[in-house]
């Protein structure tokens, strides 16, 4: 059976080569449960592929031929071979974080094979501290990076009894006989999870809208119409043409330390995430003698974080948007970034437009961010980069969440960098933590794991600064 | 820099598909050194991706466009990044053979990325019993099977107290400003490694001109005008479409036991090689209820093992070509079926033709036999399969040999099915143990790992015949 691809899907194949390969990703770290045996990976990975009935969104590939007039069409793969699409994998020794991360980097920076369902989930055990890995890549043809966030959370549960749980590309069995609610776009963030997902399984979406959208506000964004300021980022390393080398660093910290920040100086924990980028980026810069002399620029989506109770970047209310945020990597005190990025916030949020909450999702460097960019970056007039990065804030679960046992304890996106803009850096909130995931071209952002450290001595020096 | 591609290169490009991945493999299991420290496998590793000069072979890859009138040609990877081809793993627990084999069978039923120089390495930790392996994966269109092998085997030393040895892809000191030697037909099996690796790196070769000697032969084997015999082989499981789930099992054992089962009974070592495969395959097929009532048979190039003191099944001579061989295997008894094979290969080599031991290395599963038997399959006029599997016996080196002081001890080529001969068995020997290497298509042939406990059970029912 053959179906038309979306414009928007179809966008995502062409766009693709081998230097920026259109999938997202994502890493979840799980802790095995108190009575897990010796063969506990092994039988959670035979469970995973057993045979069972497969979401369509699974099992269809794209095509395109002299058939197809060469337009790309999705047909439904007769010859399905789940063992190629789900793998486990060890680590080698001494299975440090270090080497999850260099497999997952390997991964990442690994295309999809054209002619299978354009999906893979590995299973990874040998991390010398116990836990096991679930690393999982999906292009964004097929799903958005937001809404595949979205599915991996919805198949877990908050009861750590619960056994038999299906793996996401199951059919799930409250998503059986289920009709597609009618589409609102009104919807409040707390309903997120389950439109996505039904988004996801639903496929029709309105992409090609969210992406039009997409693309008006970062647009307006991209030429300063939405904020008070006028400027535009300095020229960096990280705007350049990117190669197909990916690097994935990932890492957390207490959210209950971002926030102690937060109210000692005023500022909001998206505040503190974006200055501890700043304090980051400016050493890993300056390291490589290549800070400019004014600060750098990052495209913020805002808005994500609205009535989530531990992220009031937002406070309250549906106003949502991109935010073009002055990072003051050009002050050399931590507590003066801070300052700097708070009033830039703030300036901004005031000439903000509406969107969606679903569209503003979307925006992230995990959601269309990707299909839109190229274009605006592409544009004539600009002379130097519209910003140098973008940084997302997306909130996950606030409890701990459980998958047949095992406890999830962190998850970190991995998004798609793309010519002009070598890196991305999205944080999800999940169980009281703030993780951190950092994907780069390895050869534009060299050594990229080096901002891990840079970020934990720069949120102990706003600490410090704030008299912590 | 452009560079024509010889038509068969070209055709291993046109003949790949899904289903059909053209490339060969080839996994090494190593022991450590005694000295060897925790990080032995990691630095092995790190020494193997630092940076040298790369062979031309390994820097090039194919392409195809408007620009070259849509004819495959080489050019060099500009962005050759040495990390994307050269890997680190770990095996998942308990880490037994069975989980390398699985991670061998996956990697090898996956696509070389055609963007990028068409080959692999996987550096592999995590055997419970200390042994590391290494995978290595060339497409077809690189290097033929037989070469690969050998370069691998090239940068070995008998010298256990050697290092600083360059991996396989990387120029070799004693390479380096030496001409190619004239091209010679009539050289001595003990000169093809350093001539095989000669012409895998001198590219040119005669590739085009050893496929039409090799289609010739076989096609004079499959007509089986080389034969006293006239017989066709019945139909069986292997002789239909294939998948590209790939399946890849492997064992050895003692050349002695096969030496003594084949002075106890008058039959050479490739004999109770044959005996061996057939009696597996009679218990393989009876247990899926599938053993056909006449009994199958296989393509045998011989000749390769002349002059091999230990591979007796050429008596000297350079008489050589390939056997169609009846593998009893509509026999019950094991000495039947061992008397059968050694009928049937001593009737078929008396019509041997002649080729270079070259063209044979070349004609078996992992040489050139691939680009030539697609089209013989699909000649009219047969009714039913000419043959139904390929069992090749390759000589390796006969003592010990170490790469930067870790001892190879053990290797086994993997090869490619293709439609219609979806398992084939490739025998290498080394350092006195057989080593039996099978690859097959998944699906056409299901648990095909079963075949090596028969292989096993086999040679102990042809001892006991043997009266040993």
């Amino acid at each position: 059976m053959v179906t038309p691809m979306d414009p928007t899907s179809a966008a995502f194949m062409l766009a693709e080569n081998r230097n920026q390969p259109m999938h997202v990703g994502g890493l979840q770290l799980f802790r095995r449960p108190d009575d897990a045996g010796r063969t506990f990976v092994r039988d959670f990975y035979q469970d995973m592929i057993q045979e069972r009935e497969l979401s369509p969104l699974f099992l269809k590939r794209p095509q395109r031929s002299l058939a197809t007039a060469g337009q790309w069409v999705w047909t439904e793969d007769t010859q399905f071979d789940i063992e190629h699409h789900v793998r486990h994998s060890g680590l080698p020794k001494p299975g440090r974080v270090r080497e999850l991360l260099e497999l997952c980097s390997r991964l990442h920076g690994t295309r999809l094979a054209p002619e299978r369902p354009l999906w893979e989930a590995t299973v990874i055990e040998g991390l010398r501290d116990g836990r096991m890995a679930m690393y999982t890549k999906m292009h964004h043809a097929l799903v958005d990076g937001v809404s595949s966030m979205r599915l991996l959370q919805s198949v877990l549960s908050t009861d750590p009894d619960r056994r038999e749980m299906p793996p996401p590309w199951a059919v799930q069995p409250a998503a059986r006989g289920v009709a597609p609610e009618p589409a609102s776009t009104d919807h409040h963030l707390a309903d997120l999870p389950a439109s996505a997902f039904r988004q996801a399984l639903g496929i029709t979406a309105d992409a090609a809208g969210i992406a039009g959208a997409l693309a008006r506000t970062v647009s307006r964004g991209v030429r300063n119409e939405t904020s008070a300021l006028s400027f535009y980022a300095p020229r960096t390393i990280l705007n350049t043409n990117i190669t197909g080398s990916r690097r994935f660093a990932a890492q957390d910290w207490p959210i209950e330390r971002l926030r102690g920040v937060g109210k000692a100086t005023g500022t909001t924990i998206n505040d503190v995430v974006l200055a501890m980028v700043s304090g980051a980026m400016r050493t890993y810069l300056t390291e490589l003698g290549a800070l400019p002399d004014t600060g750098l620029v990052a495209m913020v989506p805002v808005g994500l974080n609205a009535k989530q109770a531990q992220n009031a970047s937002v406070d309250g209310g549906n106003a949502v948007g991109a935010v073009m945020v002055k990072l003051g990597t050009d002050l050399a005190d931590p507590a003066d970034r801070l300052r700097a990025v708070h009033r830039s916030m703030t300036d901004g949020k005031e000439a903000l437009g509406t969107m969606t909450p679903l569209q503003i999702l979307a925006m992230s460097a995990i959601g269309l961010a990707p299909a839109v960019l190229p274009p605006l970056l592409r544009m004539s007039g600009f002379t130097r980069p519209p910003f140098n990065l973008i940084i997302s804030n997306v909130p996950g679960p606030r409890v701990p969440h459980y998958y047949n046992g095992a406890e999830l304890v962190g998850m970190y996106p991995l998004s798609i960098p793309i010519h002009g803009m070598a890196l991305n850096i999205t944080c999800t909130s999940y169980a009281g933590r703030m993780g951190f995931g950092l994907t780069g071209c390895r050869r534009t952002v060299p050594r990229l794991q080096l901002l891990l450290a840079h970020l934990d001595h720069e949120l102990s020096a706003l600490e410090c600064a704030a008299g912590l």
